[in-house]
């Protein structure tokens, strides 16, 4: 098992650390954010040790994915939610380097519309198309180099 | 095809609504925000239209976060990024209602730092207990009923 024995969230996956856990299974684990955004805020973590998103092998997409179906689903019926948010982290605002999914009951009007403020429209078609262009590009030669 | 008429992603995804596409296959297709929240800023969503995580059938999930971890990686290296949010709004704060994730290009200190506030500690063990307990059960509940 990939772990890192000074990662808080590699503790807390090998039971030496004490955490409030929702789920756990063979590759995964979820307990309750220590300091909620609203209480019943959920972290899903995978056991092994994987920093961002992209770290995640291909085969433990879909399972963590699907855990994280049913963790929205629950947070919302346990927390009488009307709908919720589901955020990752990647290095910037991550506060533990290990992969964990936010999963966070919402309702209307709760204080969290300003959650993607300040928006503003690319200048003009010049600039959408030069983001455009950079974006894809990227994502073809990531896929060709796979 | 499950699409809906009205529905803004599903014209894009047909065609008829024009978007500055960054990468689609049969299944998936993402685009630029319109107004992003950082340039690059992507929209990531099934062909098919589906409101919520949740409503994602089962076989989709593996293939379609596979897809969001290329982006992430392609929306970093094209914009330059030091990291990258994931996020998607179940119902709340979810401007069209078919499921889409946001794939967002951070730079620290760029002005997002409040994302996640305010946060305040459980009460006590009481509360995070009963809390825990809640969603735990309906984790169960929803799990045998699959």
């Amino acid at each position: 098992m990939e772990t890192m024995a000074e990662c808080l969230f590699c503790r807390i996956a090998a039971g030496e650390v004490a955490a409030p856990i929702v789920y756990e299974d063979g590759e995964c684990l979820a307990f309750l954010d220590h300091r909620p955004l609203f209480p019943g805020h959920v972290l899903l973590i995978p056991r092994r040790h994987y920093e961002t998103l992209p770290d995640l092998p291909a085969t433990d997409v879909g399972p963590f994915f699907a855990t994280a179906q049913v963790l929205c689903r629950a947070v919302e019926e346990a927390m009488q939610a009307e709908g919720s948010l589901v955020a990752i982290n990647n290095r910037v605002s991550q506060s533990v380097p290990h992969l964990h999914v936010h999963i966070v009951p919402r309702r209307r009007k709760d204080g969290l519309r300003g959650f993607f403020w300040p928006r503003r429209p690319y200048r003009d078609d010049a600039e959408t198309e030069s983001v455009r262009a950079a974006v894809h590009e990227a994502i073809e030669r990531l896929r060709k180099s796979k």
